[in-house]
């Protein structure tokens, strides 16, 4: 049995509660949030759960042995260091650090600790994204040529970040756990149309140690909803439509196939195999539930999570690079 | 009556035959094009017309009023110029040059002589754009704050010029047709998997002498079709999807509005007005109609016509920009 | 305050306890379900509730005011007759009862002991039927000429009856909300692909004391789920797309007009008046919140409730002659 | 070279002389119109035809080999009697006639003259019908258990045939070619809203041989355009919607599988494999193309054509008794 105490009951703290609470094989003792009425709304669904107001004091309960942490970005680091220096597991809401500093900081203190140190990617864990995976572990895309996503919103601002750091990490991570590829430069464009310090739509362009290049567009003060991403290999082409309830994943049996052209006058020509389209079958299950499970799995079999903290290290120096271009009106930014 | 020559009948020189010839005060007298089967194929069609190799000599015709050049794009200036010394007017397809010096001489000539330069931004004719830009001059939208299209393809790839120079000219001439600030600066991040020298695929931004922006995906490498283009307005939004056969034009009435907060941890609270859509009624009349009708009412009327040849500088002086930027990796480049 | 029994606990009666539960001015003191699992289950959720086996036991409880009954429809009328001589007001799931009969008594039980009879015809509650109510109301519409539902599933079959009662109340339920006509006359045809006794797909259609005509497709072993509705007005029409995320509800600007038409050879000319299309906001408060608080406020204020017993009895009375129509392959039964 | 007469230059009469005019085996000598203004149009188009007014006089034309007649329908079978007594093939628009009767005349006439009688059911030469076809014949969909066809439109009224006979021919054609099972018995239902004596909107069923059920909604005055077909088969499903431009079919690897339940309560279990969409490649060449080929082939290779007399016969024999249930409150009509 895995004692867990959660630090942080905002808006995605409930379903971490629930979600762990469904597993035998762990107990959510208790649960931290500074305001007094999101404690009240916890300890009205979990009577028996000890509710209180300071994470710290959280992580001084030595009956706990792992602490998940949904705080404000802001303060994942200090919680997270306390909580591993005082031998606690430790889960970490994306973006996992404020900087790339905390987060190396915190990864040499788990490892030297010993400790799991994760960070919830949560849409690794959804069914799509993992069966596009598959599809490029089986080798049926190809090399992806281009990782291209739109995401956005009508959503309420968030205060405390910009655009990018509200929304980005998302595909971000997918991306990331998508392309074999290492990140080496990133740029990014936005505008601050409605704040004179955080930006609520930008572009985000990041290219890697091969011809790939991936593209993010993050939008909060948009008219729709869209979130699409459309991912293109030399075998096969995926569109993952988040928005689509039953053909999220679509396909396409349309690879790029360079001919030799006799004529004199064309360089190249390129022939598009043009085939069927094919939307498969998409796990159902709640990517919280899996992400739970993997946390508590790598607690007890004392191995790295799927999402481990070097993943949360790779998609928050390239969020960290994103702010210093934005300052820079898009110039590129070199990944140490 | 007006006397028009045509030059080029590849791809879409049939088309400006067809609307011009649909005319009643205008005849097509002469179509050159140097590749004997579409000579072939335009005579079949239009017995009456008078189809020839040279394009030059179809300009030296003396009873040619007007010339309309659907070359590729590099004979566009030689021909313009060539047409404009013989004194026709003249229409030419986009993108209008191959550079901003190339363009600006010939608006210089075209001033000089008298005679009406026009460029065939087609787009601007279409039902759907024509309703926007009605909207915004109603002040429906309010001030733009952003121009985001995506053009993707599945189709040719075109030898002679790159993804941008092929694809944008359409989405960056509604851009200038509908935004009333000056582009003052142009970056452009592009691939090229399948060739040497041309990009497959680009993300081109245009920066303001305001804080709007605009933003264009090219891209023939895709697995669908995708024509969307998100117009951000102070007091609506609209979405317009040129792959919508019944929907095309979709209005948001959805602004963002600003309210002061009283509570001490928030800065700023932005409300979205959530109201209705609407999908306004668009006229179906072909664009191609519409743009030669004007190019002959300019011409009798002797007045600048709606596209005319400073629309078509302004749209090559950015993909001039884009060039620049693409050659050095994304780098912001101010326009003169 | 009011205090409620709930019987039946299996797919719906959950929702029923959490929505009955919101309201404060309501107690769920008890719930009744034969299956020990089901007990369980809500016992789980809801510690303070007395859960109990017997539906009738539950109805001797003397401090309850307001029994809901949400069992299978076979159990409907025993239940309810014995809550209303036990005088308790009255929440029946849909269809009301296993025939007009047994419905016909139940209203004349409720108006001799003055309690309140109810129906839950939940999607009389929902903001996209509420918004088409209301735009018929207003004479936007005009006349109803046609109301044509498909609601076709993939779901699991029900084995206590045919697709008509399981999937026709829903859609019976708006039309009989939406349209001021009078049905008199039923035809049904269907088949049983997959059983020995109950109908897997049916097509019923219902006539009026008018030229209007209704028509319902009803399918469970459908290759996609399919919630769609027209109606066809002599101002306006409706399509209702309830699988649609965004746009639930169009309305076109389009409507029949009859024109004189003087040309010998034409008997008639109709001319479409083609105009906009509007999505107007939908309030998505939940159905099932709104008709609950109907109930107790009927209860509260002695009055009928919007959806009353007598909607009840006219849905009940197509489902019946439809079965009598299924059975003489799709003979008209006229309404009595 | 088969020398072709077409009689009937209205909607559809030009696609044909286009069509037939394109295969090098094949020239139209004459078309017939009564109508001036079709005449001149079609003289325009092709100076090189003999365009006359009467169609008796075109049939009269010893050099014709063979006849296609487009034409109202209700001039069908005079013209097409005509044709074969002076010994031409023919070719008619659906539907082939107005009555059985007159397509079973023509018929026996066709034979005892050993002429060509064919009818354009159109749609079975597109490339979505033919892909359910190949897929039926392979035996990937199974037994077909139902075929439901929505047609509705905003288009113009007929004025000579009532909504069944101008939109039901498409669909019922379409049903014949891929049901393998004997229809039996018609049933139909409409509505006259807007004249004395034509159905505008209108539920026709067909009942077979089998437990197979064939449902169509033919619809003249609806906001929206529908063209959707859902085809259930014991092992696949389809869904042909003829308004997607890039999946008009989509084939649903969900069947219906049967399992015996041990449980006492459950009579059957009925579980659904939930598997992959396909959405296969789609052949884009004109239907008609393929048709008017077929038509010279069938004459040139002394065969009977893929949509031969008998398909039109029981076309014609469903939209007859079809009339007669419209007329009897849709009841149910046997087929001969």
């Amino acid at each position: 049995m895995i004692n867990l105490g959660i630090i942080g009951a905002g808006y995605w703290g409930p379903n971490l509660v629930r979600n762990f609470n469904a597993h035998r094989d762990c107990t959510v003792l208790a649960v931290a949030d500074a305001k007094p009425d999101r404690r009240e709304f916890i300890q009205g669904q979990y009577p028996a759960v000890n509710v209180i107001a300071d994470g710290f004091e959280l992580i001084g309960n030595t009956r706990i042995d792992a602490v998940v942490i949904a705080t404000p970005v802001g303060l994942h680091y200090d919680l997270a260091k306390c909580a591993l220096q005082a031998g606690k597991h430790v889960l970490l809401e994306k973006p996992m650090t404020a900087s790339a500093a905390q987060a190396r900081e915190l990864i040499d203190l788990a490892e030297q600790k010993n400790l799991r140190l994760m960070v919830d990617h949560t849409f690794i864990y959804n069914g799509a994204v993992r069966k596009v995976r598959q599809l490029i572990d089986k080798g049926e895309i190809g090399d992806v040529l281009y990782f291209d996503s739109v995401r956005v919103n009508l959503g309420l601002f968030q205060h405390d970040v910009n655009v990018i750091w509200d929304l980005a990490p998302h595909d971000v991570s997918i991306m990331d756990h998508l392309m074999a590829d290492k990140a080496i430069a990133v740029s990014a464009i936005g505008r601050k149309h409605f704040s004179e310090t955080l930006e609520d739509m930008a572009y985000l362009t990041v290219l890697f140690d091969s011809t790939a290049i991936a593209h993010f567009h993050v939008n909060w003060i948009a008219p729709v909803k869209v979130r699409t991403t459309l991912i293109g290999g030399t075998r096969k082409m995926v569109v993952y439509d988040d928005m689509e309830s039953s053909e999220k994943i679509k396909v396409y049996d349309k690879g790029v196939e360079l001919l030799t052209d006799e004529e004199a006058r064309r360089k190249i020509l390129v022939e598009y195999r043009v085939g069927d389209m094919t939307a498969p079958k998409i796990d159902s299950t709640e990517a919280l539930r899996l992400m739970s499970r993997e946390f508590l799995d790598a607690i007890a079999e004392g191995r790295a999570p799927l999402t481990d903290c070097h993943a949360g290290y790779r998609v928050v120096q390239i969020l960290e690079a994103a702010n210093r271009s934005l300052a820079d009106n898009g110039k590129m930014i070199p990944l140490a």
